[in-house]
């Protein structure tokens, strides 16, 4: 453990909130949960060159070890309240730390956000962040209550980060050309400073039958979601939200397998009774953020994709997967 | 995200408690912490090479990585209640993940903790587990609460984990000569399975001015006591507690060395005042576990160190420490 940086990182990170008796200052930190709701529990690790391309900037970094976190809570419809952050580094890089902590306090700041914890480590870079918040009792969102005839919706635009990842695959980072420039950079903010779905999550407490994280890729997550409720789901290709620079810089084909299969989108896929669906559109209109509905629950288990005609499409594959064989 | 090893280790390390809602299930795990007490909540990094010597057999690596969390809840007065564990391995080993799992939940169980949620991904070998256990309101015991005059205490011996570490690296691993054996795999279990020291912790709820953990050896540590309470310590030398290994295997002048510095003991170190002094020891002995007076507290800042003649012992160096430059 290296004070230094620690200090780094509590001055730059420093938000106060009532429920932190005691923050970073001792072996550990003393809270107080709130009364009458559950305390909601992730924890995400994020491995240089495995889950970001090295040569990642690392405000982003900081950014997105944070982000992919409270994407978790958000798909529990909790408020964020606290995280513990546990940062393993080459060497003691200052300039490193200050800029991480930066990136990651952007995203703290935004929602209130508390780092009451951390450890500092030397190894190859490593980032696992611990995120905590709250929900009132019996209405935090779970994977397991999708039902037959629901339908299923995603927040957002899918595929956008594991476009990005195509991108610099292709190119090299750092390499530009001018054109689509724009496109280009929207897809890259995509991938490194994902915005976890906070809000979308609280307005779905009292709408969504079962709601998961788009982290592994679209069929991965919704196959997760089917299993934990004993079901199925039937995807229509052709409803996938897509972003206009998904759409300036892919052709159809590639654009399909990108939404299908792109992992790092930390959108929601949640799924509604159809009596709500028509309403829900609308919700998320006012709120400011899109949900599109792209199929349906059904008895059958797995997840299938169909094109406008009814043509079962083939998907390429499922998802990330770490460890794959 | 690799769905196998996280039923391995979800399988291995069952343990129901009532104050878990939802445990490894969904996107995060859902809790209640118990009306009236706060919540305590530490994190603690160990990387492969750094924390523990290459060839450490995977169980050890469970236990200790649950340990080094325990023991800073141990440090705080705290009840164990729950832990995530974030685990990063160079391959999808299966033997790995069951001896490690196996070793956590040994330690895991002895507590009663509930492992919650957790993260397995790909990268050089790294473990992060988080802790959390209560302490009623105002009863938590902080580094920041030593006085002019307090007496210093350490529970059980000291230097035994470095001097395995020293055994180890003098030899290599593996490598035996048969003479004085059980000395060098007491000193091995110190190193590889310390044991948290809870109930010391929570009998010294009501006793102890300041209390800390001694991971980065005690003069590090006993440090930390003094700065956060603005004091200073004197410690006799001649008063540290060796344990018989220790003894059989090192000389004076290296086992003080060993004792002053080394890191990884996991014992607490703890401050009282000289009223209650006598006391602690005898109730200590009663609990089955012994603590010794080291020191006392003074005005004058920075950890003194002087033999039985009252001369000042130049400490060889302050602890572990990563990062160092």
């Amino acid at each position: 453990m290296e004070f230094d940086l620690i200090d780094i990182i509590r001055e730059r990170t420093a938000q106060s909130r009532g429920d932190v008796v005691l923050g970073i200052a001792d072996d550990a930190a003393l809270l107080k949960p709130p009364a009458g709701q559950q305390l909601v529990a992730c924890t995400d690790t994020l491995v240089g060159g495995v889950h970001f391309p090295r040569g990642t900037a690392p405000e982003e970094i900081g950014w997105k070890s944070l982000a992919v976190n409270l994407s978790d809570l958000a798909a529990m419809g909790a408020t964020p309240a606290w995280a513990m952050l546990a940062l393993t580094l080459p060497q003691a890089d200052k300039r490193f730390v200050e800029a991480f902590a930066d990136g990651f306090a952007q995203l703290a700041r935004k929602h209130a956000l508390a780092l009451i914890g951390g450890d500092t480590t030397q190894g190859p870079l490593s980032i696992t962040v611990s995120a905590f918040g709250f929900v009132p009792e019996s209405r935090a969102l779970l994977r397991s209550g999708a039902r037959v005839g629901d339908a299923v919706f995603v927040t957002g635009t899918l595929g956008d980060a594991a476009a990005a990842l195509r991108l610099i695959r292709d190119s090299g980072l750092g390499t530009r050309d001018s054109t689509n420039e724009q496109a280009r950079s929207e897809l890259m903010a995509r991938l490194n400073r994902p915005e976890p779905r906070i809000a979308a999550g609280l307005s779905l407490r009292d709408v969504a039958s079962a709601c998961i994280d788009v982290s592994d890729g679209l069929l991965a997550d919704l196959g997760h979601v089917c299993e934990a409720s004993g079901m199925g789901a039937i995807v229509e290709a052709d409803t996938l939200p897509l972003s206009s620079a998904m759409l300036a810089l892919f052709d159809a084909n590639e654009r399909r397998v990108l939404a299908l299969s792109g992992g790092d989108d930390y959108e929601l896929c949640f799924t509604a009774s159809v009596g709500r669906a028509d309403r829900i559109a609308a919700d998320f209109a006012r709120l400011g953020f899109g949900a599109a509905r792209i199929g349906r629950i059904v008895a059958e288990p797995g997840v299938r994709v169909r094109d406008a005609n009814g043509n079962t499409v083939e998907p390429p594959r499922r998802g990330w997967q770490h460890f794959a064989p």
